[in-house]
């Protein structure tokens, strides 16, 4: 039986006449095409040929387990050059952008990535009335506000669980399985470059410069690395999954940044030591009225969920009032994965007639300072052994309220001694005061390292 | 802006003149019903309270969020004694299921539980044109071919993401975000009775006996605990993650188990030791054409994803082509947990006009037997330590083709001498023919113990 589902856009689903294909198996059960949706596929680099490629292999799967069939009718991009195989038998291949939006289609999939050119198409697809499905974090994370004002004064779809940690269904567990809880807080591990190097380090007991060659011989960190390491891609996507976490828009320059270049074995060595691992952590939380959202290396206990997300792959972990605390761990990049991400929103906007997009473009909650954050911390320091230093560094940070939980001081043959310390909650801001007084210290040598602390 | 979805099936939504509520900080921004939706909860116990307070307590949050205002407007219970400050004004409450599928409403939420009058609802409410959302994994495992028979000839929707892990969102992550996949395999903590007597054993060398009575006082087993520790609780939800997975009717008799009385702290210590943990696992594969699907404590290695899935919670693990692995942890079961997924499912019902139910009622793959199941064996035996008895299990073993891949003998003062032994990929059947005429050799004592091994 071919269900007709009245549309309020009508160039959603078109109701095609009922196709039948005999499945692989050549069994008696047939299968039956109840919509079919044409889509466009604006870039064909790494997510758009993953895209491509589960199309090419899989429609008659995808048929037979959603009775949608997926039409890629057009292609967008600067040359096709090898990618030939991928492109289906009466699919338009084009460079112009206005070409390209002229072909009859319902969804145009935007995963050229970069916050110019895909805004520009996004914009356009947008206007001339076609659902979106993008893979852009940056775009979001940046013209964000733009995109779903765009959206609001429009009756279309604009999907986007690829753009936050690949394959993992975070998007959809916050948009559809969460909306009746209160989310108190979200950790992720949202970057796999950082989660590669830094699991590595643990692993193997390796420092940063040892692993980042390796990691980029393998394809898991970019010939410039900035944009990983330092944490950017990862704050990106942090604030995406706070905005749909609290209701209220976060200008992407709200977000605190710190990368995991400054992370010395030997502070993974002395985390180990104590029980804890270090990750390079988005945490976003709702804390008395006020939203924290910041991306650094933060030290978490070996039992935290996690602490088991290992080498390239993303975690996301949060809590609510109703279903309690959860984590969904996965791929967090590649092309199949983040191609299979972007084939289940087509799916859903086919599936799914009502549109209701949940990202929020005013600002509803102040975010947190640094002078309202508390945080645990660990604080290693490379001193020269003179009597009393011990004393006055602990004299400066009771000065600023923060009190020491450990302190371990390795045995050292060397002029240097590392000073390791472990605080009780502190204010982030009186940290990062007390921190410049002590490096002041003659005593003091090298950079002091932090690390933030969740139990 | 109000849209005017229309649906296929008029009793699903009605549009009521918009409402309008200043939100709780009192600011501007106000909140907009633009769907309405009339629920009727049959069962007022654990799950059914967890999920009228959560109505109680967060309806206009929930549609702030979503834009969907849920109204309870019947209850059917045999008595709402001490649960008076549930019930809303103006909602009926009776014992009598005509009476309370009499009142008008979209969806029935069957949370009564057990097999006999919560089917009879189900199959009333779908007759009468209710979509239906369900907690109940008994029911589906063992009446689930008929009840989606009856809905395939309907055009309504029957929701079960609490049926299965609680708050876990795992069955929409299935026919949601995994649909263009194959899904290869599926591992699931599937019961948190089990997995909380399981992690006490490990973490606090105690013995199942001791344990037992310690979480029936916490209340996290049952006074008669056999459905949760013998493993049939879990086989319920195995049944249907395997049935969603791969698409095809898996009878729940197929479903082979073993619970964890047998587990004893002597061979969770040994698993500790060689870098594994014991989880009462469920497991689902496609291998050659055949599912495989069983529950049985399982050795996995410390760094398994599912290892860190630690007391009452549960956790869903799963290999696909294109996602690759990904897993899913969280509250398995508890009155809010389950109510947060119950009412995530109307959400989706109101949200959703498109049908499409995944479950299968044809078988379309065979189960495999044992004799087509293979897998690594941990192997522990107690036995009168005489000269030749190692040879000579050994040689019972290498018979039945099953090859060893390490062998512990723990030194022991006693006249028993346990013998523990890792073995490589072995056929299931063979191992469990080899144990028969092992157990009947004279020097072995009490009962064998066999856990499978995954790594």
């Amino acid at each position: 039986m071919v269900v007709l589902v009245a549309e309020n856009n009508l160039s959603v689903i078109r109701l095609e006449i009922p196709g039948r294909f005999r499945d692989r198996k050549g069994t008696d059960s047939m299968t039956e095409i109840k919509k079919s949706i044409k889509i466009g596929l604006a870039g064909l680099g790494t997510v758009g040929s993953g895209v491509a490629t589960i199309l090419k292999n899989s429609n008659l799967d995808i048929i037979k387990k959603t009775g949608v069939s997926i039409e890629l009718v057009a292609m967008l991009d600067l040359n096709f050059q090898g990618k030939e195989h991928l492109i289906p038998e009466q699919c338009l291949t084009t460079s112009n952008l206005d070409t390209f939006l002229a072909t009859e289609m319902d969804v145009v999939v935007e995963v050229i990535g970069g916050t110019k050119f895909a805004k520009e198409v996004i914009e356009k697809a947008l206007s001339s009335g076609r659902h979106v499905v993008t893979a852009n974090k940056a775009l979001l994370a940046l013209h964000g506000k733009e995109i779903f004002q765009a959206i609001a004064e429009k009756n279309l779809q604009f999907k986007f669980e690829a753009a936050v940690c690949g394959a993992i269904p975070i998007i959809q567990t916050i948009e559809k399985a969460l909306p009746q809880n209160s989310i108190t807080k979200i950790d992720g591990i949202l970057n796999g470059t950082s989660n590669y190097i830094l699991t590595r380090m643990h692993e193997e007991n390796l420092g940063y410069h040892e692993v980042l060659p390796e990691a980029q011989r393998l394809g898991f960190a970019e010939a410039d690395p900035t944009f990983d390491v330092d944490g950017l891609d990862a704050a990106h996507k942090l604030a995406i999954l706070a905005n749909l976490a609290f209701g209220s828009y976060i200008p992407f320059s709200d977000v605190y940044v710190r990368g995991i270049r400054s992370v010395h074995s030997m502070d993974v060595k002395m985390a180990d030591r104590m029980g804890y691992v270090i990750k390079p952590l988005g945490i976003t939380k709702m804390k008395e009225g006020r939203i924290e959202a910041r991306v650094h290396p933060t030290m978490i206990p070996k039992t935290h969920p996690l602490a088991s997300v290992r080498l390239e792959n993303n975690g996301v972990f949060y809590e609510s009032n109703y279903s309690g605390p959860g984590s969904l761990f996965g791929k967090g990049a590649g092309s199949l994965p983040t191609g299979s991400a972007i084939i289940g929103d087509i799916l859903q906007i086919a599936r799914n007639s009502s549109v209701q997009n949940c990202f929020a473009v005013e600002k509803q909650f102040a975010i947190a300072t640094l002078e309202q954050i508390t945080s645990r911390f660990y604080i290693r320091l490379m001193t020269i052994d003179r009597p009393g230093i011990l004393s006055r560094i602990s004299g400066i940070l009771g000065d600023h309220e923060i009190s020491i939980a450990s302190v371990m001081q390795l045995e050292s043959g060397a002029p240097l001694v590392p000073l390791t310390m472990m605080t009780h909650q502190a204010i982030e801001k009186n940290v990062h005061l007390a921190l410049e007084k002590i490096q002041s210290l003659s005593e003091v040598q090298e950079e002091i390292v932090l690390i933030h602390v969740e139990s």
